[in-house]
């Protein structure tokens, strides 16, 4: 009898070691949770559906702006690719967004006194921006670099189209600084010109190369002063106008948009998960956003992200590794101009529900590097500690400062909040532009991306925040 | 008096510290060589030349396989360019080089019983191999995937033509080492194929992609066995083959080679330096080969280290950084089917200089990771220090094992040899193949990898080894 009680016993203590080992901390090594990474990273490299998952959205779907046909396409997508691939609870909540749309009708040139000397130039309208007239705006233009000089200009650019032609700074390594130093002009610089009397606002575009793509993205109104068009001309265009800004006396900008805003449309943040065997209560977001301009097909902004997060959950279930506390998918919609999937996602009252980490992943679909942390220190440290379960795919470089915009209203709410950081040097080259397609992201650095994320949200669901 | 020979000895304290701060360690901040280091980094993204200088070899000398005409105009070209940069020393180092040529006859197509049943595949030469008889070799296929699965086919590969279908292992985090483990194919695969009187070898592609691009390389023959031609076969293509042969019986494949083996060729390593101030006659050489494959025209394989090297040379010149010892760039000739540019510059004699260390970039113009380090632990951990210069671009990564073929004659005498790691997802996608062009190359990334190099060697020509 005692025999048999130990031979059950053993048994199942050695069927709790062989879970252990297949699922769980694996603390005998010294190094626990390094198996289970490790099988994470061998099954997303041989047999990985990041890359599928991208293909089919950039495919079937293509760019979906908030508000568009193409986005409840996408909202339809995402639900039934998280049914296909078994999660649990999946489910939409409605958002209403904003529903602005771009028209055939935008076009440039600069023209030149005399006859035949009309310089087409590569535009787009910016996003939320007015239409000019039917029959375009002619004006003279003034160039700056920044609205200092544009106020120190006074009232000589009344009248005029004002052009904001500061480019990324190239000596900055990372070009999300670059980028975070250049945007207000498109951001604001509808503004701006308005005050002192423009009449438009012409921005190069936001990218780290020269090249003849107009890249767009989201511009902001006050109503403090009058709305006045906004769009961005590529990079080449913008110094040719420089150029010939500088050389040619009487140049005058023509300027032709047709774009409109609409009432705001419904749509859906699409959120589904695995359940927590343990805590089921406790929840890690991950997510990126299923909107993304009307350029080129949202490949790396934010395809990426959201294949990125399918794929985590995708990895995790079938390696059978149920985790303790709840990982929960959200792929927000309208984070590119209104995060209104995000405030919503956030603001809603989930009883008995509580939120311990968010991760973003909204840097493209690149090799990762690592994760910034937007929590306090003590926290930082908590979550570089298994740094080393990253190591073999050089994506441990776990640093304080990060997060994502969509996680940012989570954040402010005390979750801690973290962005997967990823090589972003060709990042601007695609961004918002017709660039952004598939054939952009190389398949493994995109599963690396997803195994990353695997990784992190699966071991801080087992050990806490 | 006094005064004055105190004003006098304090101008010339402060001018050293200027020229100190300038170029030196920098000592003060406790962090010696940031400074210069991050002097480095800006310059180098601002007014960078790595990707010019590519952009130019690639364009107005293209592939350079070793032997050929455009290989002697490689030659020219980066002696020129040499001189135009201003370094000192420029000279060539002659070495005489095997001169295999393609053909534009290479054809294979898979003939299935019946009419009208030929199916064409993507193939090229093997670099090296012999040609077919004018008609061609039309015979049955066994297909393996290792050596000994050949051997153990024993006599039933006479007369037949050996398909080498084993993929690079996509598990692996690095497709270095996937590639290390399907490599032998391609080297070895003539040799094996003969050994049971099989009459030719067609080995799939060395590629981490599923495309129709071959991918051609080195393999070699030996005396002991009949040589036989071989070809490389798209991923695409074998993957068809592999499938037809599991679902047909009488399959055949024909295959057209009338690429051929010239005399040995003349040519040359092309040298230039920076002279040390201190210790001229201790050399820290930088370099990566020159020659390429005739295939796309080798802008990562090997361009970008040609690139890399001229640039951080370049960079440390035009910031006026004099290294304490001698920086030279050594752009090798016949790295990829010979070494004998490599054997050549180890082998001769250099009286009075002492090489303290060779670091080779042969990996791509990917961005940089760190450095590998081939030499005892102490000195790995000797130039280890030195990590926190790389942090700011995230190559900080210096660890043992590395180096690179063309340096390895140098490891050999005991240099501690180094590689530039970067980034190595997408290398395999091009290499040695039609596919290896400028447009897959991108601009920022190039430079970073110049910009380590540049950081790293200086330092350890100010520091030594």
């Amino acid at each position: 009898m005692i025999s048999v009680i130990r031979a059950g016993a053993l048994g199942l203590f050695l069927f709790s070691l062989s879970a252990a080992s297949a699922q769980t901390a694996d603390t005998a090594s010294g190094r626990p949770y390094e198996r289970v990474a490790n099988r994470i990273i061998s099954s997303g490299l041989m047999s990985g559906q990041a890359f599928p998952i991208l293909r089919e959205l950039t495919s079937t779907v293509g760019a979906r702006l908030s508000g568009s046909p193409e986005a409840e396409h996408a909202v339809a997508w995402a639900q039934q690719t998280m049914q296909k691939l078994g999660f649990q609870n999946v489910h939409l909540e409605k958002v209403a967004v904003p529903h602005w749309v771009r028209s055939s009708v935008e076009e440039a040139s600069i023209i030149l006194p005399g006859p035949n000397t009309e310089v087409p130039l590569r535009i787009c309208a910016l996003g939320g921006s007015i239409a000019t007239p039917r029959d375009g705006i002619t004006a003279e233009v003034v160039e700056v670099k920044s609205f200092d000089e544009l106020k120190a200009l006074g009232d000589r650019a009344r009248g005029k189209i004002v052009f904001f032609n500061r480019p990324l700074d190239p000596s900055k390594v990372s070009t999300f600084e670059a980028y975070g130093g250049a945007v207000n002009q498109r951001g604001q610089g509808a503004v701006e010109s308005a005050r002192p009397g423009g009449v438009a606002a012409l921005v190069r575009s936001m990218t780290t190369r020269l090249d003849n793509v107009p890249h767009t993205g989201a511009m902001g109104y006050n109503d403090s002063v009058p709305k006045v068009p906004a769009a961005a001309v590529s990079t080449l265009g913008a110094d040719l106008l420089d150029s010939l800004l500088a050389s040619r006396k009487g140049l005058r900008l023509k300027m032709k948009l047709g774009c409109q805003t609409l009432p705001d449309a419904e749509s859906a943040d699409v959120i589904g998960e695995l359940r927590g065997s343990e805590h089921p209560e406790e929840v890690i977001v991950i997510g990126g956003h299923l909107d993304s301009w009307d350029k080129g097909s949202g490949a790396h902004d934010d395809g990426a992200g959201c294949s990125h997060s399918l794929e985590a959950l995708r990895l995790l279930k079938d390696l059978g590794l149920t985790p303790k506390r709840t990982i929960r998918v959200v792929l927000f919609m309208n984070e590119e101009n209104g995060l209104r999937g995000a405030k919503a996602y956030a603001a809603k009252d989930r009883p008995g529900e509580k939120h311990i980490a968010a991760i973003e992943t909204d840097a493209g679909g690149f090799s990762p590097r690592g994760f910034g942390v937007q929590a306090d220190s003590q926290v930082v440290e908590r979550i570089a500690r298994w740094a080393y379960l990253l190591r073999p795919i050089e994506a441990d470089r776990i640093q304080k400062g990060g997060g994502g915009a969509d996680i940012s209203e989570l954040g402010k709410k005390g979750v801690p909040t973290l962005g997967l950081r990823v090589d972003g040097q060709r990042y601007f080259d695609y961004h918002h532009s017709d660039s952004d397609t598939i054939d952009k992201v190389n398949e493994r650095e995109l599963e690396l991306g997803a195994i990353a994320l695997a990784i992190l949200s699966f071991v801080l669901a087992q050990e806490g925040v």
